[in-house]
């Protein structure tokens, strides 16, 4: 009798060690998810820098006009837009890691689409533009692209 | 006399520091082109594993299959591979960076353009057969295109 109840106490021991066990791999899994969930949206806001870099040089003046290059550079952040929202939906509030993502994109989240939208649209616009060749309609349409994520980061990003 | 030539002097001083200081600079430029350059590409690499990777799973089972994502995604990824050709150019060979590309993309360069083009094409064809909806195809396509990964990685990625 003693015996089958230490047995029963050990069994319980190990069902407790195991569910430890469990929720210790799978707290550091989420970690894992929330460490690379904010790497995921830094890649991809750092390839949309580097397409609008150029392109910002270019509007003003630092740099000869490819208008070639704009349509090109357009058309991938266009697509780069379309892979935001997939990227931002990963909720990272209160997680422990480094990101200048503001609480406000998960707290209003359908503005945060609005804005990413505005932006992926403008980079749409400019594509199309530069297909016409016309510079200042060109530049102008940098100007736009480059407002919007300036809109996006005057909400939505820390300083 | 003495006083121009102490004049001559301090110039040629002035001439000699002021080169220094552009030389410095110039050098701190190209360390930081470098290390950009590093960033950009695994930015782009980190992308393409965010999208490939729930493919992989549901090829292999893991995952239930979903078509349509299958689609999207191997769409993004000819996007994303439509950047890499861009995305190496800057040979970082020597360059105080920590990377995993291996000197042989910059040796080889068009064998390497052949791969990144391979791959490229691969995902056009998964995201054409997604389109189709047949599974057996659509399973098959994501190993196809899985492999043109690996075959890059075996010959330009360091293990």
């Amino acid at each position: 009798m003693y015996a089958k109840r230490n047995h029963g106490a050990t069994l319980r021991a190990g069902i407790v060690a195991v569910a430890l066990v469990f929720a210790g791999a799978s707290a550091v899994q989420a970690q894992e998810d929330m460490e690379q969930a904010v790497e995921v949206r830094q890649s991809l806001l750092k390839l949309v820098r580097w397409n609008l870099g150029p392109l910002g040089d270019m509007a003003r003046g630092r740099a000869p006009l490819d208008i070639e290059r704009v349509g090109l550079n357009a058309a991938r952040i266009e697509g780069l837009f379309g892979m935001m929202g997939d990227a931002f939906a990963t909720d990272t509030r209160g997680a422990d890691v480094e990101t200048d993502a503001l609480d406000r994109i998960w707290e209003e989240s359908e503005q945060f689409a609005e804005k990413i939208s505005a932006a992926r649209q403008a980079a749409a616009d400019l594509a199309e533009v530069a297909g016409t060749g016309d510079e200042d309609s060109v530049r102008a349409g940098i100007g736009g692209l480059a407002r919007t994520c300036g809109s996006c980061h005057d909400d939505y990003k820390a300083d």
